[in-house]
């Protein structure tokens, strides 16, 4: 934990005290329909709607003529009317009309951001110095992939995005944090076989747990004829996290061929800064059962939610802790190296 | 928007961050009977109460043995006796009895501030430099005057007092903020021809809506024949602003002359600062019904109250936006005049 | 009252704003059974609880590996189980396991504090330099005296705990701020003789009220045949004061007697901050009463929890106010003579 001191020095020297040059999900599309978001991301206020053609648009939450929430105002056929004195904005941040006036000033705009709506997820661009995106947002296929069923929500964290990290890369927590969803046996997920490999812009966590005893919820989705050979794959990008987890039939294939059979949970986790201290954590599950298809899934969703919730909790007593003990050290231990590798990549990104 | 370490700077140099040597409202009379009112009014907080000759006083709310605020002590007949140790104060701020002991300490005494009540209304002299009120508190006869019937209160706001001048400037807002009381037509309001003229102590801002419908509660007041000519005349002083609006039968006189007829509506509005970032508004209005006097001055007031309720959401959430956006810039519009000339008188006498 | 400024330098110069090298309060004996205490004391936050043995330790509030409040876990068979991940922790601050992982990090601990358990009362050794602590926790023998019945509480205050100090030392504020309850005329306890001595460790503050009307608790409690000679004795030390109050019959002894006979009333009031702007304040009350004695220990208790509920509002009222009026000097009065002596003691060891 950086201390206080440090943390306003490398505000001061450089204002991206985020990962930069990143895309950032900033809304799941079901959020939107005819209404405005107002949310803060990276520190930016912003208002996201869709403009007359459907399109998503984020714009800062400003009025440039008295310094309105323009989120406070209404959205007009996707144009925002400032509540204050009536100024119009279109998607691009263009003052279109300002009542009782002809001529419209030039400076009346205010800053739009880049912004790209796919596969039910709203991603924005977060540049420093690099103002043009130079790649695409990232792919997500389980989001439109005919064998999955899905859905998710956003959780507000007092704590910052890192923690939240910090917990999703080490699932052993799941003993103690989880105990009355999907905790389970406390030794069997401590000492779960792990593996941990890297590249430029991913930390894999891997852990295999062959010829175990299926779970009720698993037994419940797919038709497994005995025992199973699980697996859980962490997949850390900074600006999200990919955690799938599944089975198959014990010993029927490799836990090593990504094109392997059997149950699957693909979890989505999009942690988004909102300031130093707080975040936004957008979350979808999506599963492929093979029985009772409508059923299952929102059974997973709602034990996803149950420990999600859970996991709310411990975090920010966590943070809160942090910020009583700010100058204590923290004692590594075995489960910490997928954590300690994705805070390395996020701390060159800054 | 100053920014922070500007104000810093503006109080060390200069511990006057309002605009000194004015009379500012502190009460109104209604508010005070047998009690204390314990407010905090520039910065200072106070005790205002009436002493054993019935006039009202304002010491500062601190007892000068350990602290105490006097506001949690009692009044006995016009003397405030502290709730801790039992010291006795006078008007004057004097302390005049030691419980136990029969010597008072020279120092035992508590700041006074120089409070004149007059039509209705508890004036403080807010003095720099100069201890000694040299003008008299303002007059406002339309709280004495047998045509008129007048009510109000006070409202307490998270917002800065010049906030609230801006709002009261620009009467344009009225299309978008109020549109359910007073709001009526946008086109109308914006389109309205505009004069601003200025004095040493004042700007004025005149607005004449000519051979206009008589809105509903215009004709309940007052016996209109048909199409009236309508006018808006805000008063701006660095205390209070004075909105007076009404309306005579279409071109029966001249809406320069003063003594013009027809149904009227005085606002008086002041706004004192409370902190730099907080401010009381005290507000009342003063109406001349020709029809069912007391049952329509009623109906205005309490419309003024829903229409100022609404103006007090729109302010606080401007003030907490332009705290986000500490140093971004506003475009001036057309209906700026007259906050903008009046926000310089008040600049030139903090 | 030292400004802000001020203080923050001395913090710097000394890390111990509190005076050090005390035996402190942390616990009254009767919270402690099954369960944790997680309280902040001396700017520390600690868990309290009985290890194995039933003895009582405290340890820092802060799991070694990931920073979670140790207080958020559980406690197994007077062991602490972090609610994270695992860790175990004995009563000595050792981490005696990390699940999944044989070996122990040799840094795997968190720091234990000095605790001894005495009279029903859990005492802290807050040492500076001085780690060990070469003096015994103070003696109350009153909370196991045969003669005494005796109970208490624990709250929490918003004031710093020099401020209880102060009204612990004048009781003349028992006429205005206990009006309901224990006040009495405000002229006798104005006026009562009152004399002050000192050494290195007490202030004790005497005040004899000679052949007085019993008050209706000591008639109920005591037969006393006729009037009775009270007296009220502060004892202030720097981590408690004791105040012993009560009555013979008028004549029949010296008030200077230690062993004198008579109704008498042992308050104890152990204040010890948490951090520089509040504190806790752990209060017993032990009695002697000769009739019906549990019922009259009952009822004392009871007038007592009414009276402190009365001294936490005036006090939280008084320190809001000080904030406020930061640079305003105190005017001293008569009854200020203890509670001088009294900063002037707790300054000298801080």
């Amino acid at each position: 934990m950086t201390n206080t001191l440090e943390r306003k020095i490398k505000v001061e020297n450089n204002p991206s005290i985020f990962p930069k040059n990143q895309w950032y999900v900033i809304a799941l599309s079901k959020e939107l329909k005819q209404n405005m978001i107002a949310r803060k991301v990276l520190n930016i206020p912003l208002i996201i709607f869709r403009d007359e053609h459907g399109q998503v648009q984020a714009l800062e939450d400003r009025c440039c003529h008295r310094g309105m929430p323009l989120s406070c105002g209404t959205l007009e056929n996707g144009r925002v009317r400032c509540g204050y004195h009536g100024l119009l904005y279109d998607g691009t941040g263009q003052c279109v009309e300002v009542p009782g006036q002809d001529k419209i000033p030039s400076k009346a705009k205010v800053k739009a951001y880049t912004v790209v709506e796919k596969q039910g997820l709203v991603w924005l661009w977060y540049s420093f110095g690099q103002e043009i995106a130079d790649i695409e947002p990232p792919d997500y296929p389980y989001h439109d992939h005919p064998d999955y069923l899905y859905d998710g929500d956003v959780y507000h964290y007092q704590a910052p995005y890192q923690l939240i990290h910090d917990n999703l890369m080490d699932l052993s927590h799941l003993a103690y944090v989880h105990l009355k969803t999907i905790g389970g046996n406390a030794k069997i997920h401590m000492n779960a076989e792990m593996k941990v490999t890297q590249n430029d812009d991913q930390v894999v966590v891997k852990r295999h747990m062959i010829n175990s005893e299926p779970p009720p919820t698993y037994s419940m989705a797919y038709p497994f004829t005995g025992k199973i050979d699980r697996w859980q794959e962490i997949d850390f990008r900074v600006s999200h996290i990919r955690i799938w987890t599944g089975a198959i039939n014990a010993g029927t294939d490799s836990l090593d061929n990504p094109d392997r059979d059997g149950f699957n949970m693909r979890g989505f986790h999009a942690i988004t800064p909102e300031t130093e201290d707080t975040c936004h954590y957008f979350w979808t599950m999506s599963t492929n059962p093979q029985i009772d298809r409508e059923n299952i899934a929102n059974v997973v969703i709602e034990q996803t939610r149950l420990t999600f919730d859970e996991d709310k909790v411990v975090i920010e007593n966590q943070y809160k802790n942090l910020k009583q003990f700010e100058n204590s050290e923290m004692v590594g231990i075995h489960i910490d190296v997928g954590l300690v590798r994705a805070r390395r990549m996020v701390e060159q990104l800054i």
